[in-house]
């Protein structure tokens, strides 16, 4: 039998996303569908799917993810594009927030915090002047400096290797023009190569650095399985946490990421586990829309 | 004011299309609105949009285009993703008749033919058994024998140059082995170049060449102003012209040609005005969608 899907199409500075509600968890979302959903031609499109599921309606009330006392009404259950599940995306749950309160799942008051289940644990949204904040937790730097080469560039460059849950490695570039000539349709290549791999963030520093207590850099990102994307959200929090590392402890704890699809924000806060950072920026609603599974 | 925009979304072979009726030519279908429209991270997506505009509601009746007595009620108004209008478009047109008929805008009962106006002229379209097909009219053999150089392919080969509207240049190739090598990131190179440049396809037959009376071939595609796409509906019909030329006067009239998005048939048939060339193939509406404007 042919069943009817409601959905909706959202993006957060090019990350895109399919998202729909399934409050008691009834819709068998597996990788078959998931990739026929984000196909770019024969489906919706997508960097991802997203399912919003009540967290009690999870398998075990989800609390292997998010403890028992999560506090939490909705659960964003993540699938990449290649349909594996997928821990958390800072633009995606940014996305699912703009979803929930503009399909009225939620309220949300200004200056409002909402717990969303993930399985990276509890993620706080919150709405910001540019869209919607998120708390992207603890953040640390790694042991090591891996060397990275990339086409175009003409030499191996030293990496900062740091953790937002995610690994990642950044690169500093000296000038627009050399993040411009990057060809980032060939993967960077880290030497030692992380066992993991890692996402590769090159940045280039505005000049000045500093504009009303604000720094300002450009980043393009590689993303590890992805290739270059449009935004990267965890990818931008670790560009502005080496360049604030590399500039010394006169740099603001405020930074504007400017990435090719747009700009987000990145703010470093205290946090009982240590430093938190936030991430904020544009989430929208593109158009809703209706398809046969 | 925000209008809402209901739309489908259509593909036939990976060719996509976002769809909308506008019997009466009141949506101002603006350069910028279609490139917003068309984009595959912040619209919807697609190679173009079509909107259904009954033939009297166009400008003059689009008497210009398809002459007084054209018998059509519908009219395709065909963009290119970049906002530039285009004459026909092989797939889109039949993407167009699913879009009628499946939206009830149009009746069509088996074996019966549906007129439909294009900045080309009138073009007549029926169901077929895998999908509908399109008579794109008379094409011709064009003076001159270009080589044709691209990337991976390691020496220049000759080209047979030929319009099917459009035009176009095939190449033939010895082996899949030398057509999944070669990359068509990089732009074929002609010479002489055509002043108005040319679609280039690149053909393999199969081995046998003609099962059950039908010829067999795979192609590759580079269009111009666009790249490497799934499918090329004129291109399709070029290549397996080109393929028969080649073969000689035992060669079929009948051909399926696979291309990257899936197989359409080509059929040679009379015409008033000279041998026509058809195309058929899947023709499939993906989702439904709103949107504001």
């Amino acid at each position: 039998m042919t069943t009817t899907l409601q959905f909706s199409k959202g993006q957060g500075t090019g990350n895109d996303f399919v998202l729909f509600a399934d409050p008691d968890g009834e819709v068998d979302l597996d990788p078959v569908t998931i990739r026929a959903l984000t196909d770019r031609r024969f489906g919706v499109g997508g960097d991802g799917v997203i399912r919003a599921v009540a967290t009690r309606a999870m398998p075990g009330g989800a609390v292997e993810y998010v403890g028992a006392d999560h506090g939490t009404e909705w659960f964003m259950d993540y699938h990449n594009a290649d349909g594996s599940p997928a821990e958390m995306c800072g633009n995606g749950v940014r996305v699912f927030a703009r979803f929930l309160t503009e399909r009225g799942l939620v309220t949300l008051a200004e200056g409002e915090a909402l717990r969303i289940g993930t399985r990276a644990g509890v993620r706080v949204v919150e709405r910001s002047p540019d869209g919607f904040r998120v708390d992207l937790g603890a953040w640390r730097l790694e042991d090591g400096e891996p060397t990275v080469r990339a086409r175009e560039l003409h030499a191996a460059r030293p990496g900062l290797p740091l953790s937002v849950g995610n690994p990642h490695v950044v690169v500093a570039l000296a000038s627009d023009d050399e993040l411009d000539a990057l060809d980032l349709t060939y993967v960077p290549v880290l030497d030692p190569a992380p066992v993991d791999g890692a996402n590769v963030e090159f940045v280039v520093p505005s000049d000045p650095l500093v504009v009303d207590g604000v720094g300002r850099i450009r980043m393009r990102v590689h993303e590890r399985g992805s290739g270059e994307t449009l935004s990267c959200g965890t990818g931008a929090a670790a560009a502005a946490l080496a360049t604030r590392h590399w500039a010394g402890s006169a740099a603001p704890s405020s930074w504007l990421v400017e990435v090719p699809g747009g700009v987000v924000g990145v703010t470093m806060v205290p946090g009982d586990d240590g430093e938190h950072v936030t991430l904020s920026g544009p989430a929208e609603l593109v158009f809703s829309g209706a398809l046969g599974l």
